[in-house]
């Protein structure tokens, strides 16, 4: 039994969503409400989860995983096809470098908590956090961009033909800059990959609208 | 040949430098100093390895790959022994997880290009700054010592009782934490682990004050 404790709009869960999908694996949804209760992810009976009190947990086998990439690297290891890291040493450590320039220079930014801090301890207001979100979303998709654009192996997914762990962390944080009002009109190539992996129905059932939390 | 583009004091780099003598492999430094003509890591020269303009960049085998953790895992396929992630896939995932608990949760909210905008853009104090720093350390170390307090697998490192990925962040992210005054009193499991590493070689020799370029 698996089970993902989640919350249909966080951008992690979604990764993990749709590398279930990819993989088939059955799986049931434990939602952790972020914002209720002044959110549920700062509860006890999440903490014990995870101290680190962030969404997604991923509870396979009855062993708990945090962090998206550790559980898509423990489900690509677990359940080998298709493959979510494909090729020799170098192709798989440049599907790494694309999902960590959004793992780690986009998205740590922008979460919930860092928000809070910005608006609640440094008094930043709206505008200000809204040009926050979107200065580091354009600063990484501008070098995204970039490196996909002049990349050899790139084809309808960041990564050749198939979707990899690439496209599983780029369409969550599409999804997060759309949210946030981001001129998409100068990453033609992302706009594309993000055309292709919404035609498949893994990344289509991990959408946050689909999920049985969607508010 | 194998040329780590890096910065002394950089807590990606130290990772990148902790790996590669880990696995022994011999390489040369080309320093990209980040606080020089407004930061070297923003020149065209720089730019064109990495669009993203972060170090460290490691040309391999006449490759480049950005991302630190990218780097490791690919040190760990093409150079398997000693592993940086030994074990079944949960034990793997567990290593990755406590690594991305600093390289996603810690290191990018206080990275030189969010300083710089919270000073510049936000206009936030040097003593409003310094709490931003540490606020985001003590979080992330508070989460990781109850975590590694509790587990089981753990001995004298992170892991078992030789260092994995997991030392290869915890160490640069421990010294970041002393240059920034963190007091360390409350993570006596961390400290354990730190003593047990810096007593390595591998460790010692990719200290920032061993480096090249340092100041």
């Amino acid at each position: 039994m698996t089970t993902l404790y989640s919350y249909f709009r966080s951008s992690a869960s979604y990764r993990v969503r749709i590398a279930l999908n990819i993989k088939g694996v059955a799986y049931e949804t434990a939602a952790v409400h972020l914002l209720n209760q002044g959110g549920e992810q700062l509860l006890p009976a999440f903490t014990q989860l995870n101290p680190h009190a962030l969404v997604p947990v991923l509870a396979d086998q009855g062993k708990l995983l945090t962090q998206s990439m550790a559980m898509l690297e423990y489900l690509d290891e677990r359940y080998p096809t298709p493959s979510l890291l494909p090729g020799d040493a170098f192709a798989r450590a440049h599907i790494r470098e694309l999902s960590l320039a959004i793992a780690c220079e986009i998205h740590p930014l922008n979460n919930l908590r860092v928000l809070r801090y910005l608006k609640h301890t440094l008094a930043v207001d709206e505008a200000q956090k809204t040009a926050w979100i979107q200065h580091w979303i354009k600063l990484g998709f501008t070098a995204l961009e970039q490196q996909l654009a002049a990349d050899t192996t790139r084809g309808h997914f960041c990564v050749g033909d198939a979707p990899t762990m690439a496209d599983c962390f780029l369409i969550p944080q599409i999804f997060n800059a759309r949210r946030f009002d981001v001129d998409m009109a100068p990453y033609p190539t992302l706009c594309a990959i993000e055309a292709a992996c919404n035609a498949l129905p893994a990344f289509e059932q991990a959408h946050p609208a689909q999920q049985p939390d969607a508010a």
